[in-house]
């Protein structure tokens, strides 16, 4: 079980930015996202889009915000557990709580900090009966990790900038690549789709167009896919790995059951004092949230971090004054 | 008189970056500061520090934040009358603002958005009794525009880095330069310290150190500065300017008789739902006000400004209604 100060449910850039402000108080914290990559809606959905109301910054990529937010909370060392969702809460006998996530992992501190966002970013699963039978047995819906397709045979399908790049990324490692998509033309950017294409000519990628998976087969494992392609039918292929790469979609999900008081709308109600939820040692803050005057932007999201740790760090230490310092004055010190 | 939508009361990095948020909604700005520069403490106290906690910014210089708020508002193309202090509040019949300088510049708006900070800042006068008396006429207690004193002959009286780096940059318009100073030493950065030195030597400064100005002469317009020195005693110097740089002090002054409610401690108090105070239409933002939980940090005043633009907009354009649109979708259209 990890243990630490602040749970942050979401790295999105309002639980990074939480890091450095806990940090600055000399609290601990722990990451968990449903992605494999932090950056939340930064990252997922306009990595390459650039924001101009930053403050102090004209214009900034959002991918290039997300690094910067990285480093400027590197000092402090947060924990990570990316690739899995926060589904339970527990309130323990001692006060504290333990996070249990989907993959088991449990994480247990005196203070929850829910960043969650539009939600927990899911995958979207193409419509395949058995689907479910195989996930983790052979299905993947994100590549968290590219080691794990080493020299094995991996089918990926999709036509956006996701299936591109990985297709790209992994042709390189893997024993053989196909990609699977339904139309004739990407919707991924040209220099990837151009690089895709010089790929398949090279006989790096298995390009099948018009086609889509259908079927999954297997013992416990996958083994193989069928194929439905517009002219030529259904056939079978045998794969170590299934990927299908439809995009993300953010669920409120698990978070709903866990008594909060939530205005199914605009997000968890709290109260601007700290943004505290009405559960005691819970806050939500960024987009998750809402209050009279909300307005679901990044720089707010950050204002909300910075006033909630004031009171994590009375709950942290009931017995301490929290200091006020200038970090002009006072410089970051990490742990 | 100046005409606009929402009249700063003050040129910090939160009247700054209220120019921004405004003008995403169409809404024209107009600054007022006592300062000649804009930047309020940043650029007054602390232009040379690092700071760590603006998000995104593992570290920014001060002056270089306020350089990147003013490249950030530049498309909106505010107003600013610099150099003056905002006296009067009066309310107009058709319900507007109008503010009043030191200088009597007028301007008039239906917002009123109050981003004083620790308050105006004002020089330290030095204790010489008929000093007021010449104020404009020959005494300047800042340079707002160097080119006033081409030609001239100035003293300066100061042992600091304002002091220093005005000696030397009027040293080489001014008909004559005389740097009064009551130590041998100089508080300001070596460097600027050697400069004067070598000036000095040079015969371009004439450096008068263990003295001080005492005593002014002049028929409505100042003649003469009397000069008391440690080991020479006292003589008189004529002169066309006396600018004693001992500093800037921020004072509330002139907003404490506005109607507001103010805390005396703490400052202008406010509803979080949009940082409006007890006045309709005027808003206080920043260091000036306070509110349960609230901390004087520069990134909780760049989340008030935003959220009070909302609020303005409604007092602007009170038969439209605000659109909400992403930078990242939107883009920023400019004046
Ligand atoms: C196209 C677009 C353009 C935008 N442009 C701008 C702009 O110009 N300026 C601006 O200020 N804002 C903009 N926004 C909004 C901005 O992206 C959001 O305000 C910001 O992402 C909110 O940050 P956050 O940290 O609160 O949440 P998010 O960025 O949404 O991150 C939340 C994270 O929490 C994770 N999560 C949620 N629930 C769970 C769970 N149960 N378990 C594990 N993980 C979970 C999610 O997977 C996600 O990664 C834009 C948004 C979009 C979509
Ligand atoms: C040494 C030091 C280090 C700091 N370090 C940090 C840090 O690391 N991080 C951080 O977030 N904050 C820090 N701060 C605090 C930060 O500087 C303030 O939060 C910030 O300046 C507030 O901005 P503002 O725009 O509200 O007001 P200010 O910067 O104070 O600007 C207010 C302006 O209003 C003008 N004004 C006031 N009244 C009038 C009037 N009647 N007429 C005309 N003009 C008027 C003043 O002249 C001034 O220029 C530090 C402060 C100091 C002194």
């Amino acid at each position: 079980m990890v243990k630490t100060d602040i749970i942050i449910i979401g790295a999105g850039p309002v639980g990074l930015f939480t890091v450095f402000e806990a940090g600055l108080l000399k609290l601990r914290c722990h990451i968990v996202d449903a992605l494999p990559q932090p950056g939340g809606q930064l990252a997922e959905i306009y990595p390459k889009k650039p924001i101009y109301d930053i403050p102090g910054y004209p214009t900034v990529g959002a991918k290039e915000l997300v690094d910067n937010l990285m480093e400027q909370i590197e000092p402090f060392k947060p924990g990570f557990t990316l690739g899995e969702r926060a589904e339970k809460l527990d309130k323990q006998e001692d006060g504290s709580f333990t996070i249990t996530t989907s993959e088991g992992t449990q994480i247990n501190a005196p203070v929850v900090a829910i960043a969650a966002g539009l939600g927990s970013f899911e995958p979207r699963k193409p419509p395949i009966e058995n689907i479910e039978a195989f996930e983790h047995k052979g299905v993947e819906y994100m590549v968290k990790e590219p080691e794990h397709f080493r020299d094995k045979r991996v089918v990926i399908s999709g036509g956006g900038d996701s299936a591109l790049d990985w297709a790209i990324h992994l042709s390189d490692m893997v024993k053989e690549l196909t990609l699977v998509h339904r139309r004739k033309g990407f919707r991924g950017a040209p220099d990837s789709v151009e690089k895709v294409e010089q790929l398949a000519a090279a006989g790096k990628i298995n390009l099948v167009t018009e086609a889509q998976v259908i079927g999954l087969e297997g013992n416990g494992k996958l083994k193989e896919v069928v194929i439905h392609h517009k002219t030529e039918g259904d056939y079978t292929k045998e794969t170590d790995f299934f990927v299908p790469l439809f995009g993300l979609t953010p669920k409120m999900g698990p978070l709903q059951d866990w008594g909060l008081d939530i205005d199914p709308k605009d997000g968890i109600k709290v109260d601007t004092f700290d943004y505290s939820t009405n559960i005691p040692g819970v806050f939500a803050i960024g987009d998750i949230n809402t209050y009279p005057g909300k307005l679901k932007l990044i720089l707010c999201g950050f204002h909300e971090a910075t006033l909630m740790c004031q009171s994590a760090f009375k709950i942290v230490h009931p017995e301490q004054k929290v200091s006020f310092k200038y970090t002009t004055v006072n410089g970051v010190n990490g742990f």
